[in-house]
Formats: C-alpha cells, structure tokens, sequence
C-alpha cells in the first residue's frame, strides 16, 4: 500500500511543491524512516534528528525550529500528532474479520436477535434473549450469555466474555480476553466461612467506549457498575463493583478502580494508579501513574503518591525527602552545636 | 420478580406491620431506590440520605439515631450487611448455565470420568485421566488438561485453563479467563541464556474457594503451589509457584504473591499489593492496599506501605513526611539563629 | 516415574557410594522430601533443615558447612541450583499437547502454511496467509490472525490470541490467555471526544521468547513493538505500543512497560514495576519490584522506590524516614532550647 505525497498533503491542508507524486509507504521515526516513508517533528526536543532523517517528507509542528536538511520535504501544521493520527488512518490496513453470518461453529440461540450486517466468528456464542445491534463483528470465541444488549457498530475481539444482563452501547469495543458482568468480590464473615454476598447488579457500557485486552469489569452488587460514553480503558484494568466512571474517561494500563468509588467526567487515571471504594474523583481530576487515591479528589486538581496528594504538594516532599538523610546529618549537628554552646555558659 | 415486604420481613426475623403486602421488586442504595424497591443503612454516615430515600423499606443497623421519615418504614437488625446479603439472595436471578450432559462441541476424552449433573458447555474440553465431580458447570470453552481431579458443585466460567494434575476441591468457582498451572516463573543464567528450570510441580486449590477472573495461579517447581480452603481471590491476582495460601484468605484485585511466599489463616491482602518471595504473613495479618511486604509479618498485625511497616509505624512516618518541607526550612533556619548566637558571643 | 540414584549422580558428575541403586521418585524441600525423595541445600541459610530432613539424598552447594545426618546422602556440586534444574527436568512429565495434524474442529486458512509436524488443538484458528513453523503446538482454542508468520518449535497454549500481521521467531512460549497485538492505547482530544490515533504498526517476538499467561503486548503505532531473543516474561505483564525490549531481559509479574519506553540487553523488572513512556533502561539495569522508573536509567545499575533511585540512595532515604518522626521531635526540642538559650542571654 502506496501513497503519493500529494495525498497526503492535500489531507492535510499543506502545500507541497514539486515532489507531489513521490510514492510514501508508511509511517516511521526520524530515525528510522526510509526514503520513502514519512516521518513528523512535534517538539524541539526530537530537532536534532530532523537533521540527518531520510524520510522523505517530515510533518512538523509550526513554529519549531529546524536545523537544515537538504534531503527531506517539511509539511508544517498547526497539530503535529493529530495530523500524524490522519496520516495512520491513510495506511491503516483494514482489520482481518469474520465474513457477514454466522459461522457454522457458532451458536446463536433462537430467543436472541442478531441485526444485519453482524459477524458472528468460529465458536462465538450468543445466549437467550440478546440483541445484537447492526454491524456487530464477533470474532472468534466471543461468548455473549443470557439477556445482553449490544448497540449497533460494536466490534468484540477474540475470547471477549460478556455475562448475563449486560447493556452495550453503540460503537463500543473490547479487546481480546476481557471480561464484563464477574460477580464483584462481596463477602461478609459469618463466624465460620466468608459468606457470598450476591450480586446481583448489571454492568452498563454507554456508546463509544473502547476496552483494552484482559481487562475485568465486575458486575454490581445491586443497580450497576458503568462506563461513560467515550470513555477508553487500556489493557489489564480492574473496575470494581457498583464503581461509576464517568464520560471521556482515560484509565491507563493496571490501573484498578475499587468497588464504588466515582469517577466524574474526563478524569484521568495513569498507568498502575488505584482508587480507593468509595472515593470520588471529581471531573477533569488526574492520578498520576502508580499513586493511589485515599481522599476525594476536588475537580481538575493533579494528585500523585501514595497515598496520593495534590501533586505540587507531593513534588514538595519528594524534593524534601531527596533532602532528608543530610537533614537527619544536620540536625544531629545542630544538637552537638548547641550543647557545646549551653555547655560554654 | 417481586416478593412482598412481609417475604422480606420474614427472612430477616423483623416484625412488619401494615404495608406487609406491598411488592419489593429489588434492591437499591437509599439515593436511586424507588417507592418499589428496599434499601439498608448500616451507618450514620448516610443517615442523611434517609431522610429523603424513596425506598419502600430499608433495612437499619439497630441503634441508629434515623431522622424522620414518613415515606418508608424502617426495619431494624443487628447486622445490616448481613441482612442485605441474604435479601440480595431473594433477588438473585439464576446464572444461565448449559444443560446438563456434554454439549456436542465439547470433547470429554474416553479415559475421563464426569459424574453426574455435570454440565460441560460448548467448545469446552476434558483431557485424559481427569475426574470431574458431581454437578460440575463447565461454561463455554473451559479447558481442563490431562490428570486433572476435580471436586463436586464446581462452576468454572468460560475460558477457564487447568493445566494438566492439578487437583480442585469441592464448591470452587473459577470466573472467566483465569489461568491455573502456568509454569512458575524459574530461569538460571547458564552463561548465555536464561536456561528454563522444569517446573513439576501442581497446583491444589482446596474446597469452598472463589477465583476471580484473569487470575493466574502458577504450578509449583516441585510439590504444591496451594489455596486453602474458604480462600477467596479477586480478579487479575498472581500467585506464583510454591505459594502457600492459607484458609479462608482474602486476595484482592491485582495483588501479587511472589514465589514460595506464605500466608497463614485468614490473611487479607489489599488490592494491588505485594508479598515478596519467601515471606510469611501469620495468621489474621493484614496488608495494606497499594503495599509490599518484605519481610515476615506477625499474626494479627496490620502492615502498610512500601516497603511495608507496622501500620500505626506507617501512619506516624506518612504524618512526618506531611511535615518535611517546613521542617527543611525549619532547620535552615535553626542552624541561621544557632550561628548568629555563637557569633553573638 | 521413578529414577536411580546412581542416574541422578551420573547426571550431576559426582560419585555415589553404595546407595547407587537406591529409587528417587522426585524432588523435595528438606522439610518436605519423603526417603525416596531427593532434596538440595544451597545456602547456610536453610542447613538446620538438613539435620532433620528425611530426603534420600541432598543436592548440596560445595563448601556449605552441614550439620551431621547420618540417614542421607550429601552430593556435593558446583551450583546446587543448576544441578537442581537439571535434576528436575529428569523428573517432568512430558506436557499433554495435541496429536500431531490439525483438529477437526479447528480452522487452517488455505492460504496458510502450516510446517511438518504441527499439532493445531480443538477450536484453534490460523487465518489467511500465515506461516507457522515446524513442530509448531498450538493448543486449545488459539487464535492466529492473518498474516501471522510462526518459527518452528513454537508452543502456544489454550485462548493464546495472536493479532495480525505479528512476526514471532523459533522456539517461543507462549501461556495461556496472552494477547499480542492489541491496538496501543493512543487517541487525541479533539475537542468532542478521544480520537483514536490508529495503531497500523506490528509486533515482532525474537527467537526463544517464554512469555507468561494474561500477558498484554500492543501492537505499534508504527513499525513494531518488540521483544528481543531470550527474554522471559511473568504473567499479567503489561507492554505498551512501541516498546522496545532487548535481548535475554526478566519481566517479573504484573510489571508494565508504558508507550516507547526501551531496555537495553539483560535488564531485569521486578513484579509489579513499572517503566515510563519514552524511558531508557541501560544493558544490565535492574528496577526493583514495586518500583517505578521515571528517567533514563544508568547501564548496570540498580534502582528503586517511587520515584526510582539508585538503590543506596533509596536505601539511605527509607533508613532516614525512619527517623523522621523522630526527628520532627527533636527539631522541635531544638527550637526550644534553642529559644530559651536566646532569652536566657
């Protein structure tokens, strides 16, 4: 797959001048671009490869400057990545899926309703009463149990489990090995053994969600456990029981949510981070990577640490505590010192 | 499904008086209850939200101070959660399960034996040797290898792998996608690779325990990696090889157990925390969320932060570190007036 | 199975008296090992276990000073781990796999190119154009997207998935439920909503690969993700879009590697660290467990804590912190005395 530079240009709303029909085949570093892939400069840090790339053309974010290259054709924009993620869509090669049906390995029971256009992969499994919207594509081993909606455009991945009584939005999509509806982990000591406590809530999933693979998202005690509308979820995160995220959430890599606790609107929760059940994350707040959340969080405000703590706050005494085995030297000083000067009286 | 008040009030052994009839189709928090549906408070902290509650009923901790209420009718116990766990069990709808037999895409190998009442779903496979207990459910493409001994009342949700001798006591639930006897995780630098160490050993998970989803639980290098009875596990945990688990332990959601670590009767370890290899945690001890232990911990001590301290340890330096950068400026300055007095002399 | 001790000696290079004919039936901790049982001691840590242990014979690092015991029989060696290793694999039992040929019920694209030898499990899937290698084991229920190519000796287990166009070299392991592939979690705001950036970049798998169970490694945004020969990885492990793994690396349980981070040859990651976007880790480097690293890391050294440290500075700074209740104490001692000694003049 080929695409002339001029494609490419014109995408991007960038003049380009004689070299229009040059022939681009992909997308690399600065460092690693052929002479016939493009490459993109979205800040000074990464100038200095501008320098000696081969890439044919270089995407580059306005206002920065370059050093000289001879060799390379610059496109500047006024959002280097965002013109990146247009230029990724140009030679994305398109998914491999099911055809149109069901595949004769799958079973789709006959109380359930598939709309047109589905894809129903090898061994995919779809239980009583679920209603499967257009365009679904299932692909291998998906298992759908009992009483699950599913919006139109949703697209499962390989060994996706949905369990019973879920609601799927339109648009949304899971990747390979993630499960939605387990029973959220509820036990109450009764003297001999750690009692089940039934849960016996839904999962509900709004439009537009994406889930990354081997993500677990458990099923509420009662009510639901749910996922705003455009909310996007990376890989081997947890969501505990009855926890409520809002829309336009980001929930990085390893990050657990545990049970009940809130997210607002547009939070964002880094990589390996945890919330506390019950906490609240107001909108726009952000966890830092690895911290974990104790307290409320006020909207828009940064916390880091563990436990985690304004982040100013937190950069403060983690400075402080770079200071502190000489502080420790110090202060014992400062006790000889004054000793010696009670002592002089 | 509906059940009256006076059902409800029944069960939990609290006279009701008039409204006895009245249909209660679930249960729900005291803010999103509707005049249909029962609610519970078990502490002050939400007496408020009693006061407005639209709840038909809601079951009280007994000695609550309640604020007024005409609109709903209280029902006092001594232990709300618990009484709330056996109404959500009123409610509970039945798990969708496969029929009872061997579904025609399943594959039970002739030297298998499977009790009666098993239900073994699609896709799903029994391997040589295995004894599969009385009213064992194998969901959808469960996958259990050669050698394998299960107990009776098992339920094993889909893509449940058992790799080969592993031997599963009586009323174990394994939720979707966890995975039992990976080999443990064993190298030895030979000079130019890690050479793999054979890892022979099996994994015994004991009766009445709980696994969660995406949980891996890692063969012994020899003898037994082993869960103790009760013992429940939450979603996306890691067990490592020769692991000791004792009964009736809580493991919550991404916490890890390196190799050969042991922990006694009745541990709780919080989620995302970490038990280095070859430690013990003694019975009744407690590991903080977001924690890890490196070293042996007491019976019934409760252990926090990373590495992990005695807890009250714990709070006393996180309280200290709160007041570190004033206490920087506060012996800059001490050291300032220390030596304006000795130059004052 | 059982061997004699007279093979376990041969096998190891060190003579055996008169018990050569004596019948090992396997491998055991001191404690633990029955009179048939071998054993091995490889620190002075664990000697008073052999006083009592009733093993056959004990494995036994050269010039550990042991305590008497007259009902075993001591075999010295050079490296008690390596002989145990050694040992061990004379005793495993030979994994249950597949017959060779393809399963009736699992799917080969024509197009693809399945080598002599391979062993296609129940349920597995190998899509269009692909290439697996010789004695390939695919087990139950794997997934292999298109344009997939497999070196010889490959072994994936059950619901391994492989996304397409991932590049997988000889020899390589891979546990059960791992997904390769997955979109890289990247998306832009643009003002409604995340964008998704598209992730059209692959993943390459370098020769001798063991990569553990529920282990996520994403697909690139372009050019590949990668993971150099020889490195093992633990379970749960997360690998974001466009990392970079060097040759003979340790990936401990539950770490994450996020976006472009890159380790060098023979870096170590203890279970649950973490590594930064874009970061370096040095040949030979090594992070601790629970630790997370934020800036490039030195070749060879060692780090720790969060924010990672040179291991002694990170040492130092929890012996001070330590003492910091202690010493908001005296500081404020400090001050009075010091005050006093002011008013005093």
């Amino acid at each position: 797959m080929s695409k002339t530079l001029s494609e490419i240009a014109d995408l991007l709303n960038v003049p380009v001048g004689a070299s229009a029909s040059k022939s681009i085949t992909g997308v690399n570093s600065l460092a690693d671009a052929s002479p016939t892939e493009i490459s993109f400069l979205s800040s000074e840090a990464h100038a200095h490869a501008f320098k000696t790339t081969s890439a044919a053309a270089v995407i580059v974010q306005k206002k920065l400057k370059l050093p000289e290259n001879p060799n390379t054709i610059s496109l500047p924009v006024d959002d280097a990545d965002l013109a990146v993620a247009k230029v990724l869509e140009l030679f994305a090669p398109p998914i491999p899926r099911p055809p149109v049906g069901v595949h004769h390995t799958a079973f789709v029971a006959p109380s359930a309703s598939v709309a047109d256009g589905a894809r129903i992969g090898p061994g995919s499994f779809i239980g009583d009463n679920c209603i499967v919207g257009k365009n679904a594509v299932l692909h291998h081993n998906v298992y759908i149990s009992s009483d699950v909606s599913i919006g139109d455009d949703c697209e499962f991945f390989p060994n996706v489990v949905i369990r019973e009584r879920i609601s799927i939005g339109h648009r949304v999509v899971i990747h390979a090995g993630s499960v939605l509806g387990t029973d959220g982990f509820g036990y109450r000591w009764d003297g001999l053994k750690h009692a089940k406590v039934p849960q016996i809530g839904i999962v509900i999933i709004e439009d537009d969600v994406e889930i990354g693979s081997c993500v677990c998202i458990d099923r509420a005690k009662f009510a639901a456990t749910r996922v705003g509308r455009g909310t996007k979820i990376d890989n081997l995160v947890q969501i505990g029981h009855n926890v409520q995220v809002g829309p336009h959430c980001i929930i990085v890599g390893q990050a657990g949510l545990a049970g009940s606790a809130t997210l607002g609107a547009g939070v964002v929760l880094g990589g390996q981070s945890a919330v506390r059940d019950h906490i609240h994350m107001g909108d726009g707040s952000m966890l830092a990577a690895c911290s974990g959340v104790m307290e409320d969080v006020d909207p828009k405000s940064i916390v880091s640490g563990l436990p985690a703590l304004p982040h100013r706050q937190s950069l403060r005494e983690q400075a402080a505590l770079r200071r502190l085995p000489n502080l420790v030297v110090e202060v014992r000083k400062l006790k000889e010192e004054l000793e010696e000067l009670r002592n002089q009286k």
